[in-house]
């Protein structure tokens, strides 16, 4: 049995309660898979480890972490300690930029149990497996640019200039992922975020590749919007979307606004995928380290756990993904003795609710 | 009686079927308060002028609306024929930067009559007045810059850049308006639209200015919200909002958002304000010149009607705005005998529509 690596770090706030219990379900599924899991972890990337040693990762991350075959994150951040652009340009967007995870990947889905907070024209409801889309972001260059700063700075005159960076390797290697996993779906639909009307100078290109790169993929029917109308249709029509590709910045803010429309946004997952497989992908949930609710036990595992499941499906088990999905399915249908922690309207812990997904898995 | 001379710009599309209805509004309420407004009509800003002059404005445009004391606007583009970043570029997007309108003000407010697509936590209904926000957006910087270019354009290698800018005057007067709107409202609340954690040298200076005009308006209630999250809140907890204000291009985002939450995207107002009054003002519907239904005089005019009510709140006559806002409200109530157009789920057109509201007034 090869035995898969997996680089373990939870990070800050509720990042370490929610880790266990994913640890706990993918621990369940390799048994009954007989999947060799071998986790490895790291204490870097979080406030602790920054108190400690005034940066967020060692000097040799990159070896420590590389030699994995994925990296099961949990979250990053305690913007009281420190401030979020400190910690996460000194991790999370490291690991993004250098491991060259270029593409973003999160599902929007309409859940069982789950009333979404969109309805439909009528003011009905709308059903699970109604909403189904996946939003595909570019995560290594365009708006989260290093190169800027400022002029003046303290005076009246100060002046910021931040530079956006398109290049056109970046840009066609996203669409060409995005053109396929659209291929690859059922309804062979890619709807492109752009805003070209307005900031006219980076996303007219963008808009360029798009086109450009559909004349490779004629069965898949594509549209654009501009992302300020894209995000009123998100809200009136969720249903028309399948696959939906942006920018960094663009594919951020479709990929908070998706979930939230599907009533998922805190227990939605992510990927953050290399996949040349040159380097290690990365996985984890949407949500960030909530220091609110932070040491309280109440935090949804459910993201951490879906992305789990994205992890395995990447590393070739698409059969634990499946009975993962199923068991997230089950344990978020209300009056099925499943418990619910307070998010989800009900008063079980993170560790009640990891533990019966892991029971039904 | 002093004169307001109102320079009008129906535009292209559905824009010159709407604003003979807002003009026809605008008359009736004028004549009911003994208001002086004379109408300066301009054929410029739009495909037709484009077509026979090769650009969408005389040169001397800014002479011949300088001397007015606002604009009336209708819509502008129609990609199939000029790209929408040369229509855009060359005329709203001038108006705005050229007469540093840098306020760019949308209201969104749930409506008697429509049922809005966002539900309450437990998929009940929201009623009018539950949802009462504003969107304030800077309107002359930020992301929507005309610094940058192309290099090794056609190749490989290509590569684009384009430079977000921000000055501390262009984000501290924007800033001091939303300020000074939220201390006017009941609830002198007011959030911030940031990034600061991935757009991390543009978006922390932006932080840093709403923290510093924080401390001359104590009585005012701030939060910030990094956008994608921020959007995701518009859809879960809209009633939570006040005054929200936002970069250029985080305000154009939250401002077709905020609607689309509404329920108004299809008949929402804006106002680009010079609130120095240097330079005249304009007022537009939300909504573009939308080709897809143009000629066939189905559009709704509302969009129109209440950026007319705005333009006359802004030229000191509160009361005509009252009144243009109740007979609004008025006609959007179903089954009180006001004709309905297509998208209100009738089949008025925008005439009907417009005359019944103008009666109403
Ligand atoms: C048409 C476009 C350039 C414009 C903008 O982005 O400002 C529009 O979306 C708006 O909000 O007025
Ligand atoms: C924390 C932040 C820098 C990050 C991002 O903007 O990429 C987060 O919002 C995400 O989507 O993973």
């Amino acid at each position: 049995m090869s035995v898969k690596k997996i680089a373990v770090i939870a990070g800050d706030g509720i990042g370490k309660e929610v880790m266990p219990e994913g640890l706990r379900v993918m621990e369940a599924v390799a048994d009954k898979f007989g999947i060799g899991l071998q986790f490895d972890h790291f204490d870097f990337s979080s406030w602790d480890y920054f108190e400690k040693h005034g940066q967020m990762l060692p000097d040799n991350w990159k070896d420590q972490l590389g030699g994995h075959d994925a990296i099961y994150f949990g979250a990053v951040g305690w913007p009281e300690k420190i401030p979020d652009h400190v910690s996460l340009w000194g991790s999370l967007l490291q690991f993004r930029r250098e491991f060259d995870q270029y593409v973003n990947l999160r599902p929007a889905r309409l859940m069982p149990g789950i009333i979404a907070p969109v309805v439909r024209r009528d003011g009905t409801a709308r059903q699970p497996g109604e909403i189904d889309m996946v939003i595909v972001r570019e995560n290594t260059e365009g708006e989260y640019s290093s190169i800027g700063g400022r002029m003046f700075a303290g005076t009246e005159r100060e002046i910021v200039l931040q530079e956006t960076v398109m290049t056109r390797t970046g840009v066609d290697r996203v669409l060409k992922f995005a053109f396929e996993l659209a291929q690859s779906r059922p309804k062979k639909h890619l709807t492109s975020a752009t805003k070209s009307n307005g900031i006219a100078i980076t996303m007219p290109f963008w808009d360029e590749r798009v086109l450009e790169m559909s004349k490779y993929y004629p069965d898949v029917k594509v549209d654009k919007f501009h992302i300020d109308i894209l995000t009123a249709h998100f809200v009136q029509r969720p249903d028309f979307f399948d696959v939906v590709v942006g920018s960094n910045l663009f594919g951020d803010i479709l990929s908070d606004l998706g979930p939230a429309c599907t009533g998922t946004i805190a227990i939605a997952p992510s990927a953050n995928l290399n996949p040349e497989r040159k380097f290690p992908s990365l996985f984890e949930p949407v949500h960030g380290s909530a220091p609110d609710i932070a040491g309280k036990g109440i935090a949804n595992p459910i993201g951490q756990i879906w992305s789990g499941a994205m992890m395995l499906d990447f590393l070739g088990f698409k059969a634990a993904h499946d009975v993962i999905l199923k068991a997230l399915e089950q344990a978020l249908i209300p009056d099925n003795g499943a418990p619910r922690t307070p998010d989800l309207g009900g008063n079980a812990t993170t560790q009640d609710l990891g533990r019966a997904i892991a029971k039904h898995v």
